[in-house]
């Protein structure tokens, strides 16, 4: 059933009205008419089947007939910090990192970053990453859609990782030096509704020197394992893995 | 440390002669010059640090200096089956499940998918995906390339699936109906040198009747949890959490 993420939390008990992009998408783009059910996303994260019940001309009315109640969500909040990386591959790790349950992306500058994004790029880039998002948590039926910021600087990066629960750093020389017991050891001491920050670095990796300050900062050094993964391959690893151990193995 | 895969075992204990592409990429690409250090990956899976004692008019000799201990392969052997994908997603698919550790991959037209490969067509698209996977092979650092094959129907496709220890297909319908428990089950199940084949459907995913077949011949449904994953973010999910189980957890 189409998906649609609404900006407002229900006003009334009885009709909803969806307006804007989504009343074009429905109208215009699906050709819906009175009868058709849609799933509705309220900002609070409540999903609640609905059916058609008016088509005006620049509004749809929809009822709610019932509410899901199958949580979608990881149990934990997990922050996905990139560097910025080359061509579209920040695109791929927004996409995927939604699917598989990231809260919230912060791409960021860091040291040996190639691509550079002024003020003008950032806000074109932020507002790209931002439909990606918007799109594929409708397609994955997520009941919130992640948030995208932009840090502005490093220092900025560290200062948001401040109120979490835990702070993890996933180092390529980490998995080359066959550290392998942090990340699951990490997982095992977080709880439902703790958060978790992790910063991954772009395609040359993090500098020793953002390193030395993201571990003054209690940020813990992981490994993922044997293999060096791709700056854009990474988080979908440790995302893949958190849904793995909260969702499935527990 | 720059990886080569040789087609040959090593001939003779002293010293390896390079060949072909390696040499064109050791000689013209990376411009290397007698002293410089390689990693030698032979096709038995052992890997040799090796410094070049010579280069000639079509071949690199080097001299191995020491025998690469640590294990970059998964413990458990994973055929990654998936529908044929549209665009470049098989691509992908095989890029990054090659770093993630797959051993196999088997691309197959399933009913619903758009894309169809003629004799010409799979033999081009075939060269292409085996050249992604030695490449991801070199990147990731692992010790065997994993490799590519096209089935020629769905038939055959469940024949190339009867040695294996263990067969799953990731089936979207399980998810919506919150089935969390089988995939884990099965990996607690498998011991190193098991052998698991994992069948994901295309875009539009298997039909039942697709279904039914693989549960006739001892597949085990399972879900990926709670969210919809797009069909070539399954085969990375599942790949992370084996890794995940395997590597870091135990």
């Amino acid at each position: 059933m189409q998906r649609y993420f609404l900006e407002n939390n229900i006003q009334t008990d009885a009709q909803i009205q969806i307006i804007g992009e989504d009343y074009h998408h429905i109208v215009r783009v699906m050709r819906m008419t009175v009868g058709d059910m849609i799933t509705v996303v309220f900002p609070n994260g409540k999903v609640a089947i609905c059916e058609i019940s008016d088509i005006l001309s620049e509004s749809v009315l929809v009822d709610i007939k019932s509410w899901e109640t199958v949580e979608h969500e990881l149990p934990i909040h997990v922050t996905i910090a990139s560097g910025l990386l080359k061509g579209d591959k920040l695109d791929i790790v927004i996409q995927k990192g939604t699917e598989l349950g990231a809260s919230q992306f912060l791409p960021f500058a860091s040291d040996r970053s190639i691509v550079k994004l002024d003020e003008k790029k950032s806000g074109k880039k932020l507002e790209r990453w931002r439909k990606i998002a918007k799109e594929a948590a409708e397609q994955s039926e997520r009941n919130r859609i992640p948030t995208v910021e932009i840090p502005s600087s490093f220092q900025d990066l560290i200062n948001m990782s401040k109120t979490y629960t835990t702070k993890i750093v996933a180092y390529e020389e980490s998995a080359r030096e066959n550290e392998t017991s942090q990340f699951s050891q990490t997982l095992q001491q977080l709880n439902t509704g703790d958060s978790l920050f992790i910063i991954f670095g772009p395609e040359g990796g993090l500098t020793p020197s953002e390193v030395n300050q993201l571990q003054e900062n209690d940020f813990i050094i992981c490994g993922l394992g044997p293999r060096i993964l791709r700056a854009e391959t990474a988080p979908m690893y440790c995302l893949s893995a958190i849904s793995f151990y909260y969702e499935l193995q527990r």
